[in-house]
């Protein structure tokens, strides 16, 4: 660890000191976000600065796509996330001197995002050039209960004499930002994307309307104020401009007084609402946040995350770090999903400009898991988005030539923008991703009314899907050709192992969910002739399996390809794709990513203990971990498998890619999914969590390095807790129904009693070994 | 037909009348070309037109390529022919009409292409819109022996009255061009591409010299004139500015006399040379040039080209048309060839911009076997122009982490420009087509030095590539994975059988050659080891084979691919690949041009005749012939296994591509390799000649609408004749040594006396079926 670190705390992410050399990695560790409004960590001055970023999601920018050599179905236009009105400025000028941390001293500087207040707290005393002393402390929070709001309480103090204060709380549209692409026409495009349609004033409130150029999508964004002062020598002024409004405060502050001010913010956009009924729409949000008011807004924050982590929190004991990684973690897939409501939650969560703002099938494979678990009706919102871009994808399928619908590797408003096909397009396992998360949201709540609205015809579509691109062949199997699996060091390969598994389940619960929804599958023309076809694609499907090695191959083929050569592979040249060509690592055995691995985690069913065991082995050697999509999974089957000092390895590895900035990118913005995957990690690792057809299972085991693990969750409107100790295991039924469960295997009825059951021993697995020079840090407990 | 035609002529391509809308085609199939500079059958006046275009062979502007997702190894430069400097252009004054061929009327308008003066006749007789009558005939060439030189012969005569005349010849740079992209960066690249160095005038000569604004290569062109008149009331000026240089002749014409004048054009280009040089150059040649005189220029090209009709004519018996195409064909490729001297031969020779004037594998697999046994120097030149590419061949290999050599897919300069790289980098297979090349050409020639300057390093490159490329795998069998081979509708597959035949032949003649060479390949780094090593690969090599099928797979799994549905695929669909997405076609089985069986052709050794036939059916089922690269091997294929009507219904298409405009773009430029292939499907197809491993052997049959057939060839300084008649061959030995020659599996010597030999029965093969819509027209001789 050469970067400097946070400071390690139950329930806070805490940073002392000023570095300014790393404030464009803790503006993406402390957003704030609630699914819809999306602020990065920036200082209140505005500056110095790594990115600024006020994100709204679902709103962005088009441009067009440029190929040296098109072709037919290529996506024309690509979607970037807009950074919006930024509203989180308020400057400071101290007398004469602008407050810039760049200059003058930082006496003290400590900023904490609280996972327990849902809120990011600062506290600086600063000198400036000239010797003048000053303390600001500032609270700031996305509301999860007021979706379009977002406050900031702001304080000054002078520490030493009476002093000139003056304060410039600022709205401001098309900030410069430093373009991340070398193509000047995505450049072009993204500045200023923001055309002015109204800016207004009054009083303490302003409001600013624009629209962007290409996408016409249209925003409102408004402020309003409180100021506390303990005296009323103050003057102000207010003033809005097209990209630009500003309230300015000036007020003297005598020693032992404060200037402190609360700043309400309200965001709203459309595609296709007015501006004017935007403006409406924004100004009744302030009104309400004033009637609620700041204390109002903290109470309300507070008690929504007390009702969460009463239902999701997990406790690790052993590793103080893990277990500020992992709080840390479920805060931040919480600020991703809570209210989207209809929206997608990007790779990147509302945290930052990474991947162009894009949603991939990170949401419904590792982010939902989640949710369904902790917050379903979250779950529900992110697979209402899915539902709501349906005839997008249904479009995207005839574009493709295929029947059903066809998701989007990649997008922001459900139409496809991925510009390399290969490792976008032919991943089409994204269609039985949703499928399954769909499946999954609905056996752990019976959701009727989603199954009805949304679930059947999600499964018939992606069901459609597969029957047009799978086929039987000569010999009466049914294979999926030509498709790209999870590991994108592979593509455009024949009978993808887990896509297969994945297809094989989406089309058996299409045929389900149309048995038990008959009307339904009529109106959506499914007769007993289609879901019997369904049901006998899925039970001819190929499955590979390599008879001499004894393991399944990812693909045809593919264990007769030229292992990569690991031992003459410089640790810099990692992540391979930056530095080898995709026809070098498409051909060779080596593994971006978990794929055949994940099969053995999402479709641990369809393996034996023993073909686990290899395959984990055999792929272990091949896989490098270019993706943060991996170590989670690794550490999921590490543990079902018996390794649990490398399952607490990956389990550390997911849980810090961003707190550590593993893969140096953390600036753009946070990896939501390996976020989830540290709850993963946990629960369906050391836990050993299964939900395989809606049956809940576990097999829980500790690390030897930690003492115990205490989880929480939510299964059909039921809430349980599983403490795991070295040797045992209690489960409880906090509230609702008793469930069945399952231990290591064997059946259980938790009631209101606590059950406490014993842990078997470890099956007794050979070590496997990873590629050289990739094997995970060995985790030292902190 | 619907398209007006061509009269039919057994040594000229003729049109009588006007057509504007056929413009743009002809000036495609009247281009004159030698290899170096190309000029397109544009009017002298210069308008109406399709596309201007001079060409200069390599010379070329350069422009980024763009990519909507980049990838590691992307080509980041793209090339592009420029028209250059237009000398073609003789504008005319009648009294004060300009002649325009869109006003007034054309009385008798005649156009001629000359396969044996090598000339571009033109005789049209124009009525002004006020009447006035005048006669215009020109004669033009671009001289075979004077490579730098092109001439035009120019008459004008009054047909009525006296007549005012003023001619403006031109030397024109940047002219417009419509653009044919709807990239606006590419467009802006390609918007005159030429800036001006120099513009100078004096007498009747003029040069101007320009070099192009990226690639930084340096051009200069030049004109003199020679004027013919019965009087010498003539007033003439001249004048040159940056992009024009202009010759104005005023006279007053007589009835019954007449105004004449040569046009001699000298072009030079370097990327090395300076501007002062190549005005020098061009100078010198242009003196040359009227040293000879038109005349002289006449005489010295229909010399040329006696020499290469007494080599290389065919005859065919029958088919009037056919025997126009196939010289007509014969000519182009000629032109396309003759005197590139270390440049490519271009997809499109230098008859039009098509594929941005790159060369691909067309060259070596098509149009290098008809040169190689009819002008083997072009073929030679050729091959050195890959071999002076080396270094950036190695270059690229590196860059793709592999050893040896990687040649371009597509290049003019040698440096890759492929922007799709399944269809482009993957297509390894032009490496082992270059070797080949180089093979044929040395077995055909037996030039030493070529061999130790250039053939041996060329396959020892190429097979060190296919050893970095290739791998044993766990079986000790040599695989070579994720490669794209000739069938574009398939990419980045296992074990393509073309491919791997021929990295097989590529490795074992590279192995035999450091053999013949061991100081050479001494020098190479080449020890016994390593020849050992090409050895075992090459037996070890994988050579797939569908047991139940009986026939080959052209790739792995590719027999168990869903096949096309071709019935419902509707005939306006076509060519695929603008109406159906890649994903769709690379997973399915449909074939876009000869693949496994231009691998049954080239390397017929390989397999067994029943083979031969089980294979042509099942893959004649499943080719679509979207590309202009399949006909000319079915012909040869069908052939051979006895289907003589279906060859001689593939030989029409092939011939008849561009006279027939069977693809719709021969505005474009002419597609060279398919007239190649008019001689191979002649030569190979009816002739029946192979060439494995330098053993000359034919199996020649007529097809029954033919009466015969009778081609000629040279090989080792021997020029022989081959006439096919339904029943007997009649081989002929025109000059030079015996040779040992095989006529339908039995060894024979050809000597001074013709050998006459009868022709055995056909093989009984079962009619194979094209897919639905797909079959060839059936022909009909005309």
């Amino acid at each position: 660890m050469d970067k400097p670190s946070y400071e390690i705390s139950p329930w806070q992410l805490r940073w002392c000191g000023l570095d300014l050399e790393e404030l464009r990695r803790t503006e993406s560790t402390f957003a704030l976000a609630n699914g819809h409004i999306g602020l990065r960590g920036t200082l209140e001055e505005g500056e110095p600065r790594g990115l600024p970023g006020t994100y709204l999601n679902g709103f962005y920018e088009q441009r067009r796509l440029p190929y040296a050599e098109a072709g037919y179905g290529f996506p024309e236009d690509g979607q970037t996330v807009v950074n919006v009105t930024d509203g989180k400025i308020i400057r400071l000028l101290v007398e004469d001197e602008p407050l810039d941390m760049r200059y003058g001293r930082a006496l003290d500087h400590t900023r904490v995002l609280d996972f327990r207040s849902g809120t990011l707290r600062r506290c600086t005393e600063w000198e400036s050039p000239t010797g003048r002393r000053v303390r600001i402390t500032s609270e700031r929070l996305v509301s999860f209960t007021q979706r379009a709001i977002a406050a900031i309480h702001y304080t000054v103090e002078p520490l030493d004499d009476k002093i000139q204060l003056v304060i410039q709380s600022d709205l401001l549209a098309n900030e410069p930002v430093a373009s991340r692409t070398e193509d000047p026409r995505v450049a072009a495009a993204l500045d200023k994307p923001l055309v002015s349609d109204h800016a207004s004033a009054r009083g303490y409130r302003a409001v600013l309307a624009h629209h962007t150029k290409a996408s016409g999508l249209r925003m409102a964004a408004a402020m309003d104020h409180e100021l506390h002062l303990d005296h009323d020598n103050i003057r102000t002024e207010i003033r809005a401009e097209h990209d630009l409004a500003r309230l300015t405060v000036a007020a003297d502050i005598p020693k032992g007084s404060k200037l402190s001010l609360t700043k309400y913010l309200a965001y709203g956009w459309s595609s296709q609402r007015s501006s004017a009924a935007l403006r409406a729409q924004v100004d009744a949000a302030l009104v309400g946040a004033l009637q609620t008011g700041w204390d109002g807004l903290l109470a309300e924050q507070r008690s929504f995350l007390d009702e969460f982590w009463d239902t999701a929190d997990i406790e690790v004991e052993g590793d103080a770090e893990l277990q500020q990684a992992v709080r840390f973690a479920l805060f931040h897939v919480l600020q991703a999903g809570a209210r989207g409501e209809t929206r997608a939650i990007p790779a990147k969560g509302l945290t930052g400009p990474g991947y162009d703002g894009h949603a991939f099938w990170d949401t419904e494979s590792f982010v939902l898991p989640v949710l369904t678990y902790t917050i379903p009706d979250a779950a529900r919102d992110a697979l209402r988005w899915r539902y709501s871009t349906l005839d997008k994808a249904r479009a995207r399928a005839k574009t493709l030539c295929q029947d059903g619908a066809a998701f989007p590797w990649r997008s922001i408003n459900g139409e496809e923008c991925s510009g390399y096909w290969p490792a976008g397009t032919a991943a089409f396992h994204i269609n039985a991703d949703i499928a399954d998360a769909v499946m999954r949201y609905l056996y752990a709540t019976q959701d009727k009314p989603f199954e009805s609205e949304c679930a059947v015809e999600l499964l018939v579509e992606t069901a459609r899907l597969w029957m047009s691109i799978g086929h039987h062949d000569t010999h009466g199997r049914f294979r999926i050709d030509g498709v790209t699996g999870p590991d994108e060091y592979t593509a455009v390969v024949d009978n993808n192992v887990y896509t297969n598994l994945m297809a094989r389940r989406n089309l058996r619960a299409a045929a389900a969910l149309a048995e038990d929804n008959p009307s339904l599958a009529h109106e959506l023309g499914v007769d007993t002739e289609e879901a019997s076809r369904w049901r006998d694609a899925a039970d001819d499907m190929v499955v590979l399996y390599d008879k001499d090695l004894m393991v399944h191959p990812q693909s045809e083929c593919f264990t007769d390809h030229a292992r990569w050569d690991f031992h003459n592979t410089p640790v810099e040249k990692y992540p391979l794709l930056l530095n080898y060509p995709y026809f070098d690592l498409y051909r060779k055995q080596v593994v971006k990513q978990a794929d055949l691995v994940l099969a053995l985690h999402v479709c641990g069913d369809e393996f034996t203990p023993e073909q686990k065991a290899r395959n984990f082995a055999y792929y272990e050697a091949l896989t490098v971990r270019d993706s943060s999509l991996s170590a989670c999974t690794q550490a999921v089957m590490a543990a079902e498998v018996g390794h649990m000092e490398l399952a607490y390895d990956y389990f550390a590895e997911a849980a810090l890619t961003d707190l550590h900035d593993l893969h140096d990118n953390v600036q753009n913005g946070l990896h939501i999914a390996s976020l989830a995957g540290a709850w993963i990690a946990t629960v369906a690792g050391f836990g050993g969590m299964r939900d395989h057809h809606g049956k809940l299972s576990f097999a829980p085991r500790l690390p030897p390095e930690l003492t115990k693990i205490t989880f929480r969750m939510t299964f059909r409107g039921s809430k349980i807790g599983v403490e795991i100790r070295p040797d045992r295991v209690a489960y409880r039924l906090h509230s609702g129904e008793p469930l069945e469960l399952c231990h290591h295997g064997d059946q259980f009825t938790l009631g209101t009693e606590p059950v406490i059951l014993p842990i078997p021993d470890l099956p007794g697995n050979p070590a496997p070994h990873q590629p050289h020079g990739r094997a995970p840090v060995r985790r030292r407990p902190r």
